[in-house]
């Protein structure tokens, strides 16, 4: 168990980061941040501020040893890093969620691998894998990138070979998957934590809305029938088990008529489960945080519904109008240029 | 109205500037910290330090620079770094909060002066007023010194004009006054705010326990009939009004069968407030924050009963304990020594 006083490396600087930062201190714990970007929202609020190369070795291991324990706020942290710092510090989460959610055909596979549904796929490692591909995940289909995606990036969807390939193309032909489109009702993604000694617990399923591949909003209780509310946090803790996993994991869950399908996992903190900041008492930042320093788990239970709204570009401007509503909790991330698609902070509203 | 991405600066890094920090990063403003110590538990969350010590004019000057606007953590603030900081950038709340409440003889007159009851007190400026004093006011007495006195600190009580005498001499006979023991049922404090456009909103008042001079706990509701809860805010907002002042203040308050009788006030955060972390939708420190940059305040109102412990010198052993159960709040300072009576942190309980 990891006391008080102690440090904590964050690998990744962003709105992440700064929130688990900000958790860690209200634990007791000083944080240093590893980010190669000049001015990263985490360092306002962190200890110390490491600016470097996820793949400078060097300085890698001086951030090691001036920690007790690694962890970090995005999956896409180059396996290299792990080979430099695993030597030194605990990692948590590991390796293993890392190599698993890094590449979308790895992670089907693997949720396919512990008896969950996911979307029909094919892996495509090459134009001539087109054809054949689309002919059993059927039309329109999405072509994904293995590797590298977020907020909808290297995803498109395609209706012929024609266009997958020249998707590809468009791409350099790197790895990909192609995807079936499900007809799901609703989204929904459940914040999950697991603890040192292996204690679950998961927060209420959100449901979530998505505009041009960014999430615009996510609102508790998700619509969701009892039984499926509770299948989604069971499918969830069968992740997080089979990976021997600690720490709060993100678990997007398509909702079709008959079923659940997991759509993607994220061993990190997630943008889905900000209103735990405010619906909960331990949030899902102070969660991360409680698992990887071995404390006990928070309580999960959610107190209010909340509609939590991302502040995306411009929208920022609005922060005095919600300001101003005595049931909407403003959270902004210290970014200093605010750009089309960026998302600058977001706004937990109670309902 | 401070616009997101300005940068506050807070002279005192101890555990008030800590949250308060974290308050101001979470409505996406950027933190400077100055204080004269080696680690200020501030420090740990905030994007600059300043260490210097709070006479040093070109320091001040410099970290003025740095910054849009200035706040406090502590109301020992000299004013000569009002003076150099004043010309440069606006300092909230101002000047006249500070000279009323260093000064215990000034601060009972102008709360008198305003129409509000205090305990009886006389000045006492050398040995010579002793005896007079102690006629007027009546043994026991508390005999305290005018200047920076806090956690008990500078107080003694007293019994005869030779133990007051005695007591003065330990001092080196600084100035001070002589108050008289007022037999209060219970002590309670209203953490209130005024915002620049002269709104006041009021937490509910807390109810408090000492022990050997230092707050122990806090809380809410407090065993206050609804007339006496209601006058509570009242002497707040008019102390505030009669201030002219912004931000956020802790007035204590003693409880006698018959009336509210002002103990001190606090141009500040206050200890007694920490309860609103987990009480209420927006905390002591966000209001504070909203109030020094022109925002709306935020809504007072109280959704959870709480009790608010500080965790003094080895209390903060127990963390563990206290972060296994799911009612309890634990808010730790990051503070590196544990010494008898420091506070090291503190948990609020829902009740």
């Amino acid at each position: 168990m990891l006391a008080p006083g102690a440090a904590i490396g964050i690998l990744g600087g962003g709105q992440l980061g700064r929130m688990l930062s900000m958790a860690a201190a209200r634990l007791g714990f000083r944080c240093h941040v590893f980010d190669p970007g000049e001015a990263p929202p985490a360092g306002q609020v962190a200890e110390h501020v490491t600016k470097a190369d996820f793949r400078d070795r060097a300085a890698l291991e001086r951030f090691a040893e001036m920690v007790d324990l690694v962890t970090y706020e995005f999956e896409n942290v180059p396996l290299e890093a792990l080979d430099a710092l695993e030597p030194l510090r605990p990692v948590r989460p590991g390796r293993r969620a890392l190599e698993v959610s890094q590449d979308r055909l790895t992670e089907k596979g693997f949720l396919r691998g512990i008896g969950l549904s996911v979307a029909p796929y094919a892996g495509i490692d090459g134009p001539d894998d087109v054809e054949d591909a689309l002919e059993r995940i059927g039309a329109p289909a999405i072509l994904k990138t293995r590797r590298e995606g977020y907020d909808g990036k290297g995803q498109t969807r395609v209706e012929t070979a024609a266009e997958a390939k020249a998707a590809l193309a468009r791409s350099g032909n790197v790895p990909a998957i192609l995807e079936g489109v499900v007809p799901f009702q609703l989204e929904v993604s459940v914040i999950a934590a697991r603890g040192a000694n292996g204690e679950v617990a998961c927060y209420d399923p959100g449901e979530n809305r998505h505009r041009n591949g960014i999430l615009r909003s996510t609102t508790v209780p998700a619509r969701l029938p009892p039984a499926q509310r509770a299948d989604a946090a069971l499918h969830a803790g069968r992740i997080l088990n089979a990976l021997d996993y600690v720490g709060v994991m993100g678990v997007e869950l398509f909702v079709t008529e008959r079923e659940l399908l997991v759509n993607e996992i994220a061993p990190r903190v997630h943008n889905s489960g900000h209103w735990t900041q405010n619906g909960c008492f331990v949030d899902q930042f102070e969660q991360h945080v409680r698992a990887i320093a071995g404390w006990p788990l928070g309580d999960a239970e959610r107190h209010s519904d909340v509609e939590m709204r991302n502040l995306i570009g411009d929208d920022v401007r609005k922060a005095a109008t919600i300001a101003a509503d005595g049931r909407s909790a403003l959270h902004l991330y210290g970014k200093s240029e605010t750009r089309p698609g960026r998302k600058m902070g977001h706004v937990n509203r109670l309902l």
